[in-house]
C-alpha cells in the first residue's frame, strides 16, 4: 500500500514513517477517522503535509498501514510469549489474557482498532486481510493444538470459533475504550473471557464428547 | 430523537415514517452510510427531500432510529419465542440460534447493524444505548436464569459475558454479510455458537464449579 516503496531506504525515512503512524493514532483517537485531516497528522508528527504523501497514498492508507503494522507487532509479541509455554491449554489462556491486557495498556491503539477502523469503507469492503488472517490463524492454530492433544472437543470448528473469539475480544476492547465508568477492569475481563472460551471448547466428561 | 414527535399522529404519517426507514436500509447497504445522501433515501421512499426532515433530524438520526426500531422488533420477537420455552438452557440456545438465522434472512439489515452503524461517530460516541441495553439485558437475564437453576456456573459474570456474546454474534454476522464465498452457512454458525457459549457457561462436574 505504500506510495513510494523506496522511501524507507533513505536515512531517517523509517523513523519518519513511524513518527507519522504514531501521530495518526493520536489524531484518529482524538477526532475520529472521518474528522481527521492529513494536515493534523503532519503537524502532530512535525513534518510537512506533502511528506505524508511520500509514505502513504491517502488517509485510508495511513489507517490500514497503521492496523497492519500494529498487528504485526502484536503477532510477533504473542508468538514470543507462546514460545515460552508448553501446555496447549495454558498457551490458549495466555493468548486471551495478553490480548486484553495489551489493549488496555494501549488505549489509543485500542480505539483505532475497535472504533476508527470500522469507519473506513475502504477497510471494511476492500481490505485484503493478510495480517488479520495471520492473527486469526494464530487463534485457530491454538485451537487445533488443543484439539490434537485431546483438550478441546473434536467437534469444535476452528474457522467459526476463531472469528467469534475475535468478535468477543473486540467488543470488550470497545467497552474498555468507550465506557467512561467501566464496571469491570481489564484483569476481570481477561480472566472471565479466558474461562468462558476455554470451558466452551474443552472436552467435558459430562457432555460425552 | 424524532424532530417532530407529533408526526406519527397524522394519518399516513406512521406509514411514511416506516417507508423512509425501509428505504434507508437499502440506501445505506448499497452506498455505505457516509456516501448515502438524504435525497437518495427520499427518492427510494418516494417522498420529497424535505419530508425526511419532518421525521428525522439528520442522517445520523435516520440510522439510529433505524437501529432502535429494528432492535425493538427483534426484542419483541425474541421475547415471544422465549415465552414458549421452559427449560432455561433451551431458551438460551433458541435465542442464539434465532439471532443468527434472523440476521441471515435479513442481510441488508444485518449489514446496516454490523457495518454502517459503526461508521456513525454520533452513534459510537453519543448514542445512549437504551434499546441496545434492553437487548443486552435479555442476554444477561437468560444467563441469570441458567445460573439460578444450577445450569451455569455461579462464577459467570453476566455483565461481561452478555457483551462478549454480542461481540461474537456481531462478528459472525459481519462475516455472513461481507464474505462473498462463506465457508459456513448460517445453520452451522448458529449451532457452533450455541454449543460454544453453552458449554462455556455450564457447570461441568470436571471443573468442580
Amino acid at each position: 500500500m505504500k506510495a513510494e516503496k523506496a522511501a524507507p531506504r533513505r536515512a531517517g525515512a523509517q523513523e519518519k514513517h513511524d513518527r507519522i503512524l504514531k501521530a495518526a493514532v493520536k489524531i484518529f483517537a482524538r477526532h475520529g477517522f472521518h474528522n481527521s485531516k492529513i494536515s493534523q497528522i503532519a503537524k502532530e508528527a512535525g513534518v510537512a503535509d506533502g511528506t505524508i504523501y511520500l509514505y502513504f497514498k491517502n488517509k485510508d492508507d495511513v489507517l490500514i498501514s497503521l492496523f497492519e503494522e500494529k498487528l504485526t507487532e502484536a503477532i510477533d509479541r504473542l508468538k514470543e510469549l507462546l514460545d515460552g509455554i508448553d501446555a496447549p491449554e495454558q498457551r490458549f489462556r495466555a493468548f486471551i489474557r495478553n490480548y486484553v491486557l495489551y489493549m488496555d495498556e494501549n488505549k489509543e491503539l485500542a480505539e483505532v482498532i475497535s472504533v476508527e477502523l470500522r469507519q473506513s469503507n475502504k477497510f471494511m469492503k476492500e481490505y485484503v486481510p493478510i495480517k488479520f488472517g495471520e492473527f486469526l490463524n494464530l487463534v485457530s492454530n491454538l485451537i487445533r493444538d488443543c484439539k490434537d492433544q485431546g483438550v478441546f472437543r473434536t467437534s469444535v470448528p476452528p474457522g467459526i470459533i476463531k472469528r467469534s473469539i475475535f468478535g468477543a475480544l473486540d467488543e470488550m476492547v470497545l467497552y474498555m475504550v468507550l465506557d467512561p465508568h467501566p464496571k469491570y477492569d481489564a484483569e476481570e475481563i481477561a480472566d472471565a473471557l479466558a474461562e468462558f472460551f476455554l470451558e466452551g471448547l474443552k472436552k467435558h466428561p459430562s457432555s460425552g464428547q
